[in-house]
C-alpha cells in the first residue's frame, strides 16, 4: 500500500481499497454529513430537524446515536458506478464495491472539500468525486473517464445509487423526464396523530439527478440485481439496456446507464446530484442550482468559502510533516464540524456542547460565545445544567440525555478559561441571560450558581455525587441509589472551581472568588483523604461504599481521568504526581495511546454498570479513549512535561508508520473517539479505530497544540509564549492568528542557551508575554531553547 | 415450475427457488417462530418476554411490529450450507442462497412439522431440513448428502449460520470445544438502570452446536467472506480449511467445515442445533436434549404431539383437493399458532386476541375460554376494553396499542357467540371476573357494561365515535378531535348488541336482553338515516362532518366493511342488500379477492389519516385485506349466498392455477393478511402476497368453512346442519369433531330432490339439528341437496 499526505497537507491518499477496508473520510455542510469508505460505502444524515436519511439500509433501521465500528455489508448504502466494456463484456465498479474487481491503479483521496476515487483499469482512467453544497442537502458527484488505451472503446457506465428500504408505509420510484432523474418517493411512517403534523413537510423523496439524459435507467432494486446479485447485476450482464423499471412498494434504487464511445485520448464527464427533496419545486431548484453549466464550480467556491470561515488559528511547521498536515488542515476542520453543526444533533450533551465550543473559540469566537450563552439560558433554577442543550424548537432530550449526569456544570469554567484566554472578552461575564422561567441573571451570576450547585452536590465527606454518570456515560450504577461518588468529578469540581475563582477574582476581586477557591481546596482535600490509593487516585466509591479503581481491583484497577484531573486541580502534590505518572506509564500507556482504564472489565460489575459490559478494549472499557487521553495531554502540558506530552499527542494520530496505519485502519484526516485498547488481552484488534469522528478530543487536541506544544496562549491582554517542543526537535515554527493579529513564531534549540530566550520583533522580552496586540498587526517572535 | 400438495395434503412442494423468490413457510413452538423462504433466508423471533432475535441483520435493526413484504438482501439472516467439490473446486450452496448456483433438481417442501429443501447437483442428493423443539428456543437442522454419481466424491460441507450484528455494546464469537460448537456472545445494550434488571437474564448468546466435531470452523464474518463475498467466500475458495478465527467485537458468524469422502452410494448425515442461550448450562442442556442419539427423533415426536393438541375440528373432502389440504392441515395450524402463542406478542390488540381465540374455540375451547376471561379481567371501570391485553407481568402497550381505538368491546359477543355455539358452555357467563381495581363481576355483567359503553360512545345522531381508529388502525384522523364517527363501528355495534341480546335472552330472559336489542335497532336506524348513500353504506363522517366512502368520493369511494356488517347487523333490508352486493361486486371484487376499499387513495387525506398515505393496493389501502374479506364471507354465508361466498373464499387461497400462484408469490400453507389490490392501477403487482401470517383472517376463514360452507354449527345443545356447497359441487363430505362426538357428514346433490333432506344415522330429521350429542359418540349425517 502507498499512502500519504500531499506536500501542502490538504490531500491524503491511499492506493488500496483492500488494505484498510474501513478507511473513511467525511464531508459535511450546514445541514448534512456523509462519511464514505475507500470502497464506496457511505453513511449520510441530514437534519429535518432530527437526523434523517435519504439512502437507507435494506431493512428497517433503528434510530440511534452515531455508533462506532458500524459494520458494512453487501447492501450497505453506498455510491457506485458499474462499468461494462461493451466489447468484451468485462465488468467492474467504481470505486471498488460492489464488483470488487482487480484494477491496475487505485487512489482514494480525501481533501477538506472533496472525496475523490481514481481507478485505472485496462487503459481507462476513471475519477469518481464527491463534493457538497453548503446550504442544500445535496451530494454533488462527478464521473470522469478518459481513454488512454490506444484504441477506441465502447463502454456502458452505470451510476448506481441504492436507496434502500425507505418506508414500510409507502415507497416507490420512477424516472421523471421532466425533472431529469430518478425520483424515489416515500412516506415516513407515523402512528400517532401528533407525529403527522411534525412529519408532513419531511423531505421524503430521494432523487438522483443528472446533467445529461442517460440511455436507460432502473428504479427497482430487485429487478436490477436479478439472480446475478450486486456483484454482477442481471440488468447489466444479461441485457444491452437497463430495464427502465419502476418500483411500486418495492425497494427503490437509482441506476442510470450511459453508452459511451471513446476514441483514444477522449474523455467524458457526467455530473449528478443525489439527495432528498420534498417536492417537484425543490427538485427543480436542485437542478437549477447545480446542474446548470457552472453549477458545480459555483458550489465548489461556496463550499471553499464555508470551510475558510472555519480556518484554524495556527499554521505549524515542525519536523513531523504528518503532524503539520493534520494540525493545519484536518484537525481545525474537525473542530469546525463539531462547533458549526453541533455534531448534527438537536440536543447535544451539555458537556459536549461546551467542549466543542471551547474548540470553536479558536476558530469562530462569536459562534462559541453564542453557544455558551444558549447553554446558560437553559440552566435550571437550582444552578444545575441540564443533560443536553436543546437547539431547535420542539427538540427533546434523547438517548443518553435522559440519564441523569452530574458533571455538566464543570464545563462552564473550562469553556470560559479557554474562551477568555483566546478572546479577552471579559465583557461576556456581564451579559444578562434569561432562562426558560423568565429569570435573568448575568453570566457571572449564573456560573456562580452552577459552582455552588457543584459544591452542594457532594456528600458529607465532600465528595461529588455521581448519580447515573459523570463524564463517563456508562458508569451508570455507581451512584444510582444516590450515595455513590465520583473521584474524577470531585477533582474536576476542584479544577472548575479553581478556574472560576481565577476568572472571578480578575472580574470582581478576590472577595467574590474566595468561596470558590476555598471550595476547590475542600474538594482536593476530600479527594486526598478518601481517594488516594497509595500510588494513584481511585475512580469513585459506590452506593455501597466500595472504593473502585484501586490496587485491589483485578479489573478497572486504574482509571486515567482521576490522575489527569488531580494534576489539573492541584490535588496531587509533587510526590503524588510522580507516583501517579509512574502508575499511568506502567499500566495505561499502550502502543496506540493511553488507555482510559486498565485492566478492561471482562464482565458485569453490578456496582459500576454498563461500562463493565462493554467489549474489553472497545468504547470506554479499556480503550484508548482519545477524549480522556486529551485531558491527560492537557494536564501534561500544564505541568510542563513536554516529552511525555509529545508521546501522548503523537499516538492520537495514526501513521505514518505503515504497520500502525494498517492496524488502526484509519486515515489521519480526523481523530476518532477511540482506538481499541486492551493490547495485552486482544492484541489482534488493539489500535483499531472506531471510525467515529464525533469526539470532544478534537477541541482538546487543538487546544493542546496551540497552548501546549507551541505554548501560544492568551493571558489577560497578552499572548503568553511558552513552547514545549519535544526534546528531539531542534526547531519548529508557527503562524498564530490571535485577536486579529498575526504572530510568526520561530523556535530553535540553540547550543549554549541555558534558559528560554524570547525576542519579539527583534527585542528581547523580559517576561514571556507579548503585549499591546492590536488587530491587523504582525509580529515576529523568536524563541531560543536550550539544546 | 412444478408445485403442489401431496396426496395427504400435509406437504406442499415447489421445485424452483427462483420462480417465487419470496415464497415462505413458517414453524413455531411455544416460545419462538421462524419464517424461511425457499431460498434459505429466515426470520426468527423468540420471547424473553418481549420478542427478541438470535440471528440478526448486519446493521442496527429497529424494533417493530411484524411487517409485511419485508425485503431480503444479500446479508439477510438465513441458514445455509456451502458445498465445495474438493476435486474440481466447484461451489454451490444449500438451499439456494448465497451462491445461487444452478442445480439439477430442487424442492422446497413445507409440512406442518418441518421445512425441507432437497437439492440435486452433479450426482449428489442433498437434504437440508429444519424442525423445532417444543419448549426450547432451538432450531433442529439436519443435513444429508448421498452420493449417486457413480464415483467416489471428496467434498467439503460448510454449514453457515450468519449471526449478524448482535450488539453495539459487546459481541464476540469463538469455538467452544467443551460445548461442541460455536458460541457467539453479546450483551443487549442498555442505558437506563432499570433496564439492566430486565435484561440481565436475557439469552444473549447464539450457538451453533453439532453432533459431530467438524474439521474446521470460522466465527468471524468479515474474515469468512473476505474479498470473495458471500457468493464465493474467500475462506472457502482460497483455503483448504476454514481459518478457525474468533470474532472480538466484530460481526460474529457460525461456519463449520466437514471434509467428507463418499463412495458411490454412500450417504452422510449431520445434525445441528441453532438458537439462543443464556449460559453454559443451557448450552449443555441443548446438547443433551437434542444432540444425543435419538434426540431429534424424540423432539419430532414431542413436536408432533404439540401440533396434534391443536388439531382441527373438521376434516373435509371436497371436489377441490387443494382446499381440502389447506383446510384439513394448514388453516387450523395457523389458527392454533395465533391462539396458542398469541402471535408471539405480550400485548395483543384486544380485537386480535378475541378473534384469534374465536378461532381457538374450534381447537382448544379451554384455551379460548381462559384468554377471554383474561381479557375481561382487564376491562376498564367505564366498561370499555383496553387497546391491548397484557399477557405477562411488566408488559406494556406498544406501537398501535398506544393509539385509542373504539371497537374493542364489539368483539366480546362476537367471540362468545362462536365459543358458546361450539362448546355449549353457557356457564362461562356466570364466572366471576376480578379486574385490576379489585372489582368483581360476572362475565355477563361485564359484557353488559361493555355493551352499555358501546351504546354510550355514540354521538347525538346515534353514530359510534371512532376516536383515532376502529378495526382499521390507520384511519386515525377521522375522529381524533372527538366528533368523527365510524359507519362500520355503528353497524358492528348493532351486530354485537344483537348477538349479545340473543345470548342474554337465553341466559337471563328477554327482560335482560331488551335494552341491547333496542340498542341494536337504534344503531341500525342511525346508520340507515345517516350513512346510506343510495347504493351502499358510507364508511364514516369526519370531525368536520364530511361523509366519506360515498359516491362523490373519487378515492375511497366504497369500503367493504360497512356493507358486510350492515348485512350481519340487519341494517340492510333486502333491497339494500341487493344494491350493496351489486356495488361490492362491481367495485371491490378483483381477480385476487375482494378489496377493502376502492379506488385506493393516492395521497394524504388529512381528514382520514395515514390509511391514505399507504401505498395504493398495499396493506389496507385498497388491498385484498383478507380479514375484511373474511367478514364479508361470513356475512354471505349468514345470508345463504353460497356461490358468491365460495368465490370469495376460494380467492383467499393462492393457486392451484400456476399464474395465480406465481403472481401472488406465496405457498398455500397459510393465508396472508393481504394480497395487493389496486389491480386496475397497479396490475403488475396486484395479487402479491404480504407473506405475513399474523391475521384475524385465519380464525374467520376457519369458522366460515365449518359453519358456512359445511354448515355444521352448534346451536344450544344441538348441532345445526346447513351446508352451503357451491352449486357446481355435486358432493362433499366432512368429519366434524363436536363436543367430544364425531360426526360424519355426506352431502350429495340428488336429482329430483327439491329441498334439503337430512338423515342422521339413517333416520330423517324433521329439523336440521342433531340433538342428544354426547362425548365419545359417533354419528353419520347424510344430506341430500337439490341437484
Amino acid at each position: 500500500m502507498q499512502y500519504g499526505f500531499s506536500d501542502d497537507g490538504r490531500r491524503f491518499t491511499i492506493d488500496s481499497p483492500t488494505a484498510m477496508p474501513h478507511a473513511s473520510a467525511f464531508l459535511w455542510n450546514r445541514r448534512m454529513m456523509v462519511q464514505a469508505t475507500c470502497r464506496g460505502f457511505a453513511t449520510a444524515q441530514f437534519m429535518q430537524p432530527e437526523p434523517a436519511k435519504y439512502a437507507h439500509a435494506p431493512t428497517l433501521e433503528a434510530r440511534s446515536f452515531m455508533q462506532p465500528e458500524q459494520p458494512v455489508y453487501a447492501h450497505h448504502p453506498g455510491r457506485f458506478c458499474y462499468v461494462k466494456d461493451e466489447d468484451d463484456g468485462t465488468l467492474c465498479s467504481l470505486p471498488h464495491e460492489p464488483v470488487r474487481a482487480p484494477v491496475d491503479g487505485f487512489a482514494f483521496e480525501a481533501t477538506p472539500e472533496a472525496l475523490t476515487w481514481r481507478v485505472e483499469r485496462d487503459g481507462l482512467a476513471f475519477e469518481w468525486r464527491l463534493t457538497l453544497a453548503v446550504d442544500d442537502v445535496a451530494e454533488l458527484w462527478t464521473l470522469r473517464v478518459r481513454n488512454a488505451s490506444g484504441r477506441t472503446r465502447r463502454l456502458s457506465l452505470y451510476p448506481y445509487f441504492p436507496v434502500g428500504y425507505m418506508s414500510w408505509m409507502n415507497q416507490s420510484a420512477t424516472w421523471r423526464e421532466d425533472l431529469g432523474g430518478i425520483v424515489c418517493s416515500s412516506v415516513t411512517p407515523y402512528q400517532k396523530v401528533a407525529d403527522y403534523f411534525v412529519q408532513r413537510d419531511f423531505m421524503d423523496r430521494t432523487v438522483l439527478l443528472h446533467a445529461h439524459a442517460p440511455d436507460a435507467w432502473d428504479a427497482r432494486q430487485a429487478a436490477f440485481e436479478g439472480e446475478g446479485g450486486l456483484h454482477a447485476p442481471t440488468a447489466i450482464t444479461d441485457a444491452t439496456l437497463l430495464g427502465c423499471r419502476d418500483a411500486d412498494y418495492e425497494m427503490p434504487t437509482a441506476a442510470l446507464q450511459y453508452r459511451v464511445v471513446l476514441a483514444d485520448g477522449d474523455a467524458r464527464e457526467e455530473r449528478f446530484v443525489f439527495g432528498p427533496a420534498r417536492d417537484d419545486a425543490q427538485i427543480h431548484a436542485l437542478r437549477a442550482n447545480y446542474l446548470a453549466p457552472g453549477g458545480f464550480e459555483a458550489a465548489a467556491t461556496a463550499y471553499a468559502d464555508y470551510l475558510a470561515a472555519g480556518r484554524g488559528c495556527v499554521d505549524l511547521r515542525t519536523p513531523d510533516a504528518w503532524l503539520d498536515a493534520f494540525a493545519n488542515h484536518w484537525l481545525p476542520r474537525q473542530v469546525y464540524y463539531h462547533g458549526d453543526v453541533n455534531r448534527l444533533t438537536t440536543d447535544p450533551q451539555t458537556r459536549n456542547l461546551l467542549q466543542d465550543h471551547m474548540g470553536m473559540a479558536y476558530l469562530q469566537p462569536a459562534t462559541a460565545r453564542a453557544a455558551f450563552l444558549r447553554a446558560l439560558s437553559q440552566q435550571e433554577s437550582s444552578g444545575a445544567m441540564p443533560d443536553g442543550i436543546l437547539l431547535v424548537d420542539g427538540a427533546q432530550l434523547k438517548y443518553i440525555n435522559q440519564i441523569p449526569h452530574t458533571d455538566h456544570c464543570v464545563w462552564l469554567p473550562v469553556f470560559l478559561q479557554a474562551y477568555l484566554d483566546e478572546t479577552g472578552d471579559d465583557a461576556v461575564l456581564d451579559v444578562a441571560v434569561t432562562d426558560a422561567h423568565g429569570h435573568t441573571a448575568s453570566v457571572a451570576e449564573r456560573v456562580d450558581r452552577a459552582m455552588h450547585w457543584l459544591l452542594s452536590a457532594r456528600d458529607a465527606r465532600g465528595l461529588s455525587y455521581i448519580a447515573q454518570g459523570d463524564w463517563c456515560d456508562p458508569m451508570n450504577m455507581v451512584g444510582y441509589q444516590g450515595r455513590g461518588v465520583s473521584g474524577w468529578l470531585t477533582l474536576a469540581t476542584a479544577h472548575a472551581l479553581r478556574l472560576w475563582a481565577g476568572i472571578r477574582a480578575r472580574h470582581a476581586g478576590d472577595s467574590a472568588a474566595d468561596v470558590f477557591a476555598q471550595g476547590a481546596q475542600a474538594c482536593n482535600a476530600a479527594a486526598n483523604a478518601h481517594l488516594w490509593d497509595g500510588e494513584w487516585y481511585a475512580r469513585g466509591i459506590t452506593d455501597d461504599g466500595v472504593v473502585f479503581g484501586v490496587q485491589r481491583d483485578t479489573e478497572g484497577r486504574i482509571y486515567l481521568n482521576p490522575q489527569s484531573w488531580a494534576m489539573l486541580s492541584g490535588a496531587a502534590d509533587a510526590t503524588r504526581r510522580t507516583q501517579l505518572l509512574a502508575a499511568v506509564e506502567a499500566q495505561l500507556v499502550s502502543p496506540y495511546g493511553v488507555a482510559m482504564l486498565d485492566p478492561p472489565y471482562t464482565g458485569m460489575r453490578d456496582d459500576v454498570g454498563r461500562l463493565t459490559q462493554k467489549f474489553p478494549g472497545s468504547a470506554e472499557n479499556g480503550s484508548v479513549y482519545n477524549h480522556a487521553a486529551a485531558f491527560y495531554l492537557h494536564a501534561l502540558y500544564e505541568a510542563g512535561d513536554a516529552d511525555r506530552a509529545w508521546r501522548v499527542l503523537r499516538a492520537m494520530l495514526p501513521g505514518p508508520d505503515a504497520d500502525d496505519l494498517l492496524q488502526r485502519g484509519q486515515l489521519p484526516v480526523f481523530v476518532p473517539n477511540y482506538y481499541r485498547g486492551d493490547w495485552r488481552g486482544h492484541p489482534r484488534t488493539a489500535g483499531r479505530s472506531s471510525q467515529l469522528f464525533n469526539t470532544g478530543t478534537a477541541a482538546w487536541l487543538y487546544r493542546c497544540l496551540i497552548e501546549g506544544l507551541f505554548g501560544l496562549r492568551g493571558e489577560g491582554d497578552a499572548l503568553r509564549i511558552a513552547p514545549q517542543l519535544p526534546s528531539h526537535w531542534s526547531e519548529a515554527s508557527a503562524v498564530r492568528r490571535f485577536r486579529g493579529a498575526e504572530i510568526s513564531l520561530q523556535v530553535r534549540r540553540v547550543p549554549g542557551v541555558d534558559t528560554m530566550r524570547i525576542r519579539a520583533d527583534g527585542h528581547v522580552l523580559d517576561a514571556p508575554r507579548l503585549r499591546g496586540i492590536v488587530a491587523g498587526a504582525r509580529h515576529r517572535i523568536d524563541v531560543d531553547l536550550p539544546a
